[in-house]
């Protein structure tokens, strides 16, 4: 795939791996090679061990297709969660993002993508369905549309909507508007513009 | 040592084993674990067994202290090489950075490190005798002492200097001076002096 020149082939092809990863180029690749050659044995066996045994036991939890350790992940099995709640979003990253918030005490979906018929993923290689099927065997009083606010996002939030708004619960979905910390002076115009229309009453 | 908290132990696992890599921090760490996780365990293994093999496998070239996969590196073995010349450098990358140059055509000597009594790096444990035995045993006659322009490269260069200079050998070092394509005005006065001192005649 890389021809490196490197003088060895042990190293050409470590290096050929790491940058492969996204975002590595091939000198950040070689640095990082460099680097696991000062490590000993051990810490290398780790790393690389570590990566196998990920990919080899990861699992897709059953209820909810987060990643996790068991067939029920621990957000799932977790008796403190609100269960009443379900916060649908794209992949794993979302839900990791808004479990640090430590501001979302429900459950999530992941639908594992977006309605994107451009690149062919229509909604029945998403997680919609098993969605559906939560909703008709627990007991939920809220959906949470936490998608992208792009237009394969705005696409998905509407074909789920549809397809769960004959069920009695809140829909809703995230609150859109101007950064906290950030200057109005440098805020696009169209999140300032929703900022405005979904003003809230002022506390102190 | 790192508690991310993605709800899974292998996942804070490789996420962790990731951001112990110099430059990689933990959202860098998270994106290439979650691009692993989309790979196939093929690609998964290889990855990882490309590690281990590289650390398992690699030696270290007899004569120039080069990473190398066999006892005398593919530089040494290599007949079309001019093997009067060795060119003295601090590390792996410095070979493979001249070797990419294309405008040399010698050998190398890898020293490991330069001395540095303020990181207890002392001439004894850097490649330094094996370089004079090479010289005393080979036909050698240039030695280029390309190391950095730091003190500890100043420091590293007078010593070798001192250690050889009874040898019938040339010895040189690197130009120094405003780098090609660059701007004058915004070279540093100490590069731009060496430049203006170390003038060659114009050949057009």
């Amino acid at each position: 795939m890389h021809n490196f020149d490197y003088s060895s082939k042990l190293l050409n092809n470590a290096v050929s791996e790491f940058a492969k990863l996204p975002g590595i180029g091939n000198k950040t690749a070689l640095r990082l090679v460099l680097h696991l050659l000062k490590k000993s044995d051990e810490e290398v066996s780790l790393f690389s061990e570590t990566m196998v045994q990920l990919k080899k036991n990861i699992k897709k939890c059953k209820i909810c297709k987060n990643v996790s350790d068991s067939d029920i992940c621990e957000i799932c099995s977790n008796s403190l969660k609100d269960k009443t709640k379900i916060c649908v979003v794209e992949n794993i990253n979302d839900v990791i993002a808004i479990e640090k918030t430590r501001q979302y005490n429900g459950l999530y979906h992941v639908l594992g993508g977006l309605i994107s018929p451009m690149d062919g993923i229509g909604p029945e290689t998403l997680e919609i369905v098993s969605l559906i099927d939560r909703i008709k065997q627990q007991q939920v009083a809220e959906i949470i549309l936490a998608l992208n606010s792009t237009p394969e996002g705005d696409t998905t939030n509407f074909y789920i909507h549809k397809k769960i708004t004959s069920f009695n619960i809140t829909i809703t979905t995230l609150a859109r508007g101007v950064a906290v910390g950030s200057e109005l002076q440098y805020a696009d115009e169209i999140t300032l513009g929703r900022s405005i229309i979904n003003r809230i009453v002022f506390k102190n």
